[in-house]
Order: structure tokens, then C-alpha cells, then sequence
């Protein structure tokens, strides 16, 4: 088991992300050993594991440092985040996701449901084992109750030729920035810090899962499907159409109509359409900007918090930047 | 919306359950108003709503008669068990239940999914909101867990023709027995009893449910289609093979065979000659033997109950052999 390379230079964060990965190792129990391997090799298939990450860090700013708590917490919110991509990957009908076979393409969509099931009620267990108060439990189910109204919510949007920016923004909020602001939010509650600086955690949170979802909708439009590890514009085919594409729609629906209107019936060629209609039209070079602006928030927002001992601000600052640079 | 007639006598249960379902409702909000117009028909579909109503009435033993939360917790119960059945019906690639089309077949398996989910959460959003401690939501998501492991657990045993009766056991108990369990369980403890007598609790509606199960699984081989609400025999199609056919197969395997091993090939009349033969090789006359030794497991076990103002171990008794005793 590897980690991402972007936690070398901190081996503290390191080591922490290595035992909340052999800890949801640990809660994982299934009596079917095919399902429960699959599981576990999503978990470990190489992810920057920036929700834990972030939980791990923020819950450093409190005087309350215990690490196994922190971890098993962390461990939680990676857990509740595996489980919706097994059911995100259903509904999408995906094959791969970050090269590897899904686990509805190894074992059907039915182990897929349980398995996804059985990942969420891991989450409860460890949410319920090592949370600090049912206050925390509550605000902790309110933040997943937006998570799952916001993947309903995005599936309203399907086909729409006039999606808002707005509409965009709610989407990936509930569907990808909640559960970044929650990592936050929980990584500093639950080291002892009151709900107002918590919350601010939290914003941070919410402000860098927007930019990082812009930033995830425009690599599909400048990646290619083999670096991106799935089809090219697989999900314009069904019918999801992010900031990138709505920007080129406000500039000329009229061009981009003809291929859309098409639906799941794009042939490859249709999407490389969309592809260069897009760059022509400045959809992408608006997202980027509009990333900017959340990117720029977050670190304003991270400078202003608290120095401590472990230098938490500056790694912050670090990682931050480096992964709402990437290319990849 | 009507409740079921079995509670027709009991107007004070009648009473806490019609709350339990307006509680249920006024908690799921979801921004797609089919999806959660189809979710809302779902749990007012007139069931019996056995799980919240044996834990309203295990919850009149304990001191604390806060009525507002033994509702709250019976509705999460309830979701809960919603929330399976919605995904149950996506692995069985079921069109009916009680009568009417399933989440999946009216608006899709996606839409199914995050349903399914959003009701799990909402699930978990009203235990954390009313349970008296975390101990309490352990206790709980231990237990989910189990269920859901069992469901994957019942996937491993599909087509097999040497299973045993210990196995499907084992498989129902994660799949029914350990909900009524757990909501038996939760009704008495949350209610104030100490962990032994609510743990008796629990253990008599593991009983409740295997009976239950079992006779739920022997009415596929004495009602037809149209009462039942689903096609004959669709499970053993899917390679569900329950307890009458078990019994059946473990005596004359053979005579079986040429049916079975068509799986989901099998036509009307091979079904119809399986339905025929499980009764020629007394599976159902042994299933129905099994059944009434749990059965009178529980009545044994509810008999030694406290007496308490409300009658509740009359109650308990009276509806619990109605149930076990239904042909419908």
C-alpha cells in the first residue's frame, strides 16, 4: 500500500493517513471475501485521500489531540466518501474510476448496492464509536442528508440546455464541496474548538470542494480518456453538463445543439466536437477563472487562521494550492 | 392514509404509528419532488409497519415514557427498513411490491440508489437526534451492520442446490430477524431497561422474525401471482432458494435439478412444476414446522414478560400470533 506522493514531504501527515487506511482496513468485515477484497482495493487504489487529509489537519487546531479519535473520524468521512463513489459509479454506469475495474463492473450492480450500503453503516459504527457527543452525530447527519439530497438534486439537471451557474454551483456543492467543508468542520469540532471557528473551518472546506469539482469537470475537457482513466466525455453522453460546457452553452447554445440533442446516442466523434466547441467558445478559460476566485477564498481564508506547533496553516496553504493546480 | 386493520383494536398504537409515519414524512425533504412524491407513497403503501410498532410497544416497559422520542426512533426503524426494501427491489430487479410499481421500476435504478441512501441517512439523522446516548446508536450500527452483511451474505448462497438449513438461518437472520431484533432491542433500552432486559427483548424478536421470514418465504408456495403482488416463484428464477425448497431438495435433489439448473432461463411451467413438487416432498409441511417452533419461542418468552398498565405483553402476544399465523 502506497500513499499519494503528495504527503511525502510530511511524514506525520503520512503516518496518520497510513493507519486511518489500515483502520477502515480493520472495520471492514464481510463474510463474502470476493465483495470484501474489491472494497479494499478501492480503498487502497491510490487516492490523494484529501478528505481524511483535511479532517486529519484542521482537528489539529484544538487543544483536544487525540489521535486515534482524529483518526477513526477521518477514517469515517473516507468510508462515506468510498460508499458514494460504488453508488455514484451505478448510476453512471462506469466501468473504471482511476484505471481500475468499478465494483459494479467485477461484481454486478446488486454487490454493488450492499457493498455501498455496507460502507455507509461502517461510517455510522465509527461515527458512533468514537464521536464526542451526539451534538457532533447530528450535525454530522444533517451535512450527509445535503450530500445525498445534492446527487438527487444534480439528477433533475440531466439534458437541461439552460443550466445557471448557480444550479451548477448548488449541485456540486451537495454532490462534492459538503463533504470536503465537512471534513473541516468535524476535523475541528472534534478537537475541542467552539462551533463559530468550526464553521469557519468548515467554509474553507465548502470554498476549496468548489474549486476542486471545477477544476475535476475541466480536466475532462483537457485530458485524454487515457490519463483520465474513462471515456472521453462520458458524461456529457449522459447528460451531465458541467461549468465548462454550460459557459460554451450561455456563449452559443445553437452550435453545441446539434451533438447534445443527440443524448447517450453521441458517437465518438460528437464528443470530440463538444470537445474543441467547448475551448472555442471559452468554456474552459471561464471555469478556470471561476476556480480561481473559490481557490483564492480558501487561502485567504486559511491564512487567517491560528500558527501552531505542527505549522497545520502553511501545510494547508501547501496542499492546497497543489492540488487545485493540478493538470492531473 | 389508512393504517392496517391488525391495529384497528389498538387505538393508542393506532395512534403512535399514524404520528410515526407524519414524523417519517415531515423528515425527508428532497428538492426532486417525484422522487420523494414516489418515497412518501412507498412508506404510506399500508403495510404493517411491524418494526416502529414492536418498538413503541417494547418501549411502554422501561420508566421513561417520553412518547415524542420512542415515535422519532420507531420512525427510524421504519426508514431504515425502507431503505432496504427500495434497494432490495434494484438487486431483484423487482416492478412490484405490495401491488405497486417500485422506486426502481417508476423512476430508474439511479434514482433507487440515492433514495435508498438518502432514507438511510435520514434514518441516522433521527437516531442521533433522539437517542439517549451514543451507546445507545453503537448498540444500533452494530447491529445495521449485521443486516447489511447478511444481504451479501444471501447473494453467496444464490443457485446453490446443497445449502443447509443453518445457512438460511444464518442468511435470514441478517436479512429480517436481526431488524425486529434491533427494534425490540432499541424500544427497551431506550425506554430506561438495563442492557439484559432489553437484550431479551431483542431476542425475542430475532424469534418473531425468523418465524416471520419463514413464513414469508413459505406464502411464495401457497398464494398466487395476483395476491402476492409479484410473479410466482421470481425469486427461484434469481437463484433464491428458501426454506420449503431446501427441505424439498434435500430429499430428491434429483427431481428438482432438471428445473433448476435452467436458473434465470426457467419458464412458467418450470416454476410452476418446482411449486408443485416442493409440496409433493413436504417442504412446506416441514417449513411450517420450523416456523412454529420459533414461534412458540417467542410467544414462550413474551409470556414471561412484566405486567404493566398498558397491557402490553397481552398485546404483544395477541398480535404477534396474528402475524405468524397470517395467510397473507
Amino acid at each position: 500500500m502506497k500513499l499519494h506522493p503528495i504527503w511525502k514531504p510530511y511524514p506525520s501527515i503520512s503516518k496518520e493517513l497510513t493507519n486511518t487506511l489500515n483502520l477502515m482496513e480493520k472495520s471492514i468485515n464481510l463474510k463474502n471475501k470476493s465483495v470484501e477484497q474489491a472494497v479494499l482495493e478501492m480503498i487502497h487504489s491510490g487516492g490523494k485521500l484529501l478528505r481524511p487529509a483535511y479532517q486529519l489537519l484542521f482537528s489539529q487546531f484544538g487543544p483536544e489531540q487525540d489521535r486515534k479519535k482524529a483518526m477513526a473520524l477521518a477514517a469515517s468521512i473516507e468510508m462515506l466518501h468510498t460508499a458514494t463513489l460504488i453508488h455514484d459509479d451505478i448510476v453512471d454506469d462506469a466501468d473504471l474510476r482511476r484505471g481500475l475495474p468499478t465494483v459494479r463492473s467485477s461484481f454486478g450492480n446488486d454487490v454493488a448496492v450492499y457493498a455501498g450500503d455496507y460502507l455507509l453503516v461502517c461510517c455510522f459504527k465509527l461515527l458512533a464509536d468514537y464521536s464526542g457527543s451526539l451534538k457532533s452525530l447530528q450535525l454530522n447527519s444533517r451535512s450527509m442528508e445535503k450530500i445525498l439530497s445534492g446527487e438527487l438534486g444534480q439528477m433533475d439537471s440531466r439534458y437541461k440546455l439552460d443550466g445557471t451557474v448557480e444550479q451548477y454551483l448548488e449541485n456540486i456543492s451537495g454532490k462534492t464541496a459538503e463533504l470536503f467543508g465537512l471534513s473541516c468542520f468535524i476535523g475541528a469540532y472534534e478537537s475541542g474548538m467552539n462551533q463559530r471557528f468550526a464553521k469557519k473551518c468548515g467554509d474553507i472546506g465548502l470554498n476549496i470542494g468548489i474549486a476542486f469539482q471545477i477544476i475535476d469537470d475541466i480536466l475532462d475537457y483537457t485530458q485524454d480518456s487515457q490519463e483520465i482513466g474513462k471515456p472521453v466525455l462520458e458524461d456529457v453522453r449522459q447528460g451531465i453538463y458541467s461549468l465548462p460546457l454550460l459557459y460554451a452553452l450561455q456563449e452559443n447554445t445553437a452550435a453545441l445543439l446539434p451533438y447534445l440533442e443527440k443524448r447517450e446516442n453521441m458517437t465518438d466523434e460528437d464528443t470530440q466536437k463538444v470537445f474543441t466547441l467547448v475551448h472555442e467558445l471559452h468554456g474552459v478559460e471561464k471555469a478556470q477563472a471561476l476556480a480561481s476566485d473559490y481557490t483564492s477564498k480558501a487561502l485567504t481564508a486559511i491564512d487567517k487562521l491560528p500558527e501552531n506547533e505542527q505549522q497545520t496553516k502553511n501545510i494547508l496553504s501547501t496542499i492546497t494550492k497543489k492540488i487545485l493546480n493540478r493538470t492531473n
